[in-house]
C-alpha cells in the first residue's frame, strides 16, 4: 500500500442508528494505514436515533480528499434521501473516490445521489425492494461488492462489512487481526436476525415499523424522481 | 413489568472501545421500557481509543437510582481499575442496582471494585487469567450470568449480551425483535474471532498487544492488592 494513510469519511447525521457507524467505524480505525474522519454537516453535536450525542471531527465542506466515502442508515435517511446538500457532497465527491460505501438504509442515500444505478447492493431487508427506484440491483447477502461499490445490509451487517473491506484493500490477515482483537466470533441467543428465520415475530414487527416505512416510501420515490424527472 | 422505564446507567470514559459501548447502548435502548443513559465523569466530551468523540448525558454525581449497571471496556480501562471515583461510585451504586455488568476489559473494572468476588465472569480472552485476581471465576462463554452479574466477551460480544439481558429482563420475543430490526444475522467473512480458531495470527496479535498488556497486568495487580491488602 501507499505510504499516505486511506482517508475514509464517515458522513454522521442526526438519527442515524449509531450501531450503523461505530461498527465499521471501530473496524476501520483500528488499521494502522487508515484514517477515519467522522463528518457533520456542522459541527454541532449529532443526536443518534437512541439518543446517543457525538461530535463530528470537521464539516463536510472542511473534508479533505476522501479514499472511502461511507454512509450509515437509520431513521435519519429518510430525510437525508433528500438533503440538497448532501446528495451534492456525494456526487462531487464519489467521482475522485477508491470506494462508494454504506452500511443499512444509508445504500438508500447513495442511491438518492444516482451513485447506485446499475451496481448490486444491499441494505436494510426491510427496504430492498426500494433500491430498484434508485436503479440498484437487490441482493440478499450481508456484504455487496460490485466495481468500487461496497454496501452492507441493516445495522450489525457494518462489522462483516467493515471486515470485507479491510480484507480487500489491506489483506486477509489484517482483517483476521482485527477480528481476533474485537473477538468477533458471534453467538446469537436467537435465530431471528433475518424475516426468514423470525417468521413468527415478522409481523409485529412490520405493525411497529409500519408508519416509519411509509414515511421511507414515499421520500424515496420522490427522491428517485428528482433523478430521473421525465420516468 | 414495571411502568417506569428500566434506567440503564452506562459509564463512558477516554480510551474506551465504542463499540463496546454502543453494541449494548443501541441493542438496550430499542427497549420501549428502558431509558439508557451515558455517564461520564464530567460533561466534557469523551476520546474513544479511536478518536470518536461522544458527549455524556450526566455525570455520575448526577445519575439517578440505576437498575441497570454497565462498564464498557478497552485500553481506558487500564486506568480506570484504578480510578478511586469511579470505584466509589460501583461500589456505592451496585447494591441498589438490579443488574451489575459489563462487556469486555469492564470486567476488570468491576473487578477493582470488588463487585466480581466469588461471581462466574466472561472479559476479552486476552484478559481471562485476569480474573482471579478479583475473585473472579473466568468462564470461556460469549455472555456469563451469575446472580445478578451479567458479563460479555470482547467487543463485539456486547450486542450477543445486550439481547441475553433483554431476554432476562423483557422477555424472549422482545430480544428477537430487536435483533430482527438490527439484522443481527452475523456472517464474519473468516473465522478468526477466538485464538482458539485463528493460531496462525495470535502470535502477532500478541506481539502487537504486548506492551499495553503488560501495563494492564501491572494495574490490575495493583487494583487486586487494595482490594485485599493482607493477601
Amino acid at each position: 500500500m501507499e505510504d499516505r494513510p486511506v482517508v475514509i469519511g464517515m458522513i454522521a447525521y442526526d438519527r442515524m442508528t449509531n450501531l450503523d457507524f461505530v461498527g465499521p467505524y471501530d473496524i476501520l480505525s483500528r488499521v494502522r494505514q487508515s484514517r477515519t474522519i467522522v463528518l457533520g454537516k456542522s459541527r454541532e453535536p449529532i443526536v443518534t436515533d437512541t439518543n446517543y450525542r457525538l461530535l463530528p471531527e470537521m464539516t463536510l465542506a472542511e473534508a479533505p480528499d476522501l479514499d472511502i466515502i461511507f454512509v450509515p442508515g437509520g431513521p435519519g435517511s429518510t430525510a437525508l434521501m433528500e438533503d440538497e446538500e448532501v446528495l451534492r457532497f456525494l456526487r462531487e465527491r464519489a467521482p475522485k473516490a477508491q470506494w462508494v460505501t454504506s452500511v443499512c438504509t444509508g445504500a438508500l442515500v447513495l442511491g438518492a445521489a444516482g451513485l447506485l444505478e446499475g451496481f448490486r447492493a444491499a441494505t436494510h431487508w426491510s427496504c430492498m425492494d426500494l433500491l430498484p427506484l434508485f436503479g440498484a440491483i437487490p441482493v440478499n447477502e450481508r456484504v455487496v461488492i460490485d466495481g468500487n461499490r461496497a454496501t452492507g445490509g441493516g445495522v450489525t451487517a457494518g462489522i462483516d462489512f467493515g471486515l470485507t473491506l479491510i480484507a480487500r484493500i489491506w489483506g486477509e490477515d489484517q482483517a483476521k487481526l482485527i477480528q481476533l482483537g474485537t473477538e468477533y466470533n458471534p453467538a446469537p441467543p436467537f435465530n431471528a436476525g433475518s424475516p426468514e428465520t423470525a417468521p413468527d415475530i415478522l409481523p409485529r414487527f412490520r405493525e411497529l415499523s409500519k408508519a416509519s416505512a411509509e414515511v421511507r416510501i414515499e421520500a424515496a420515490k420522490r427522491a428517485a424522481g428528482k433523478l430521473h424527472p421525465d420516468v
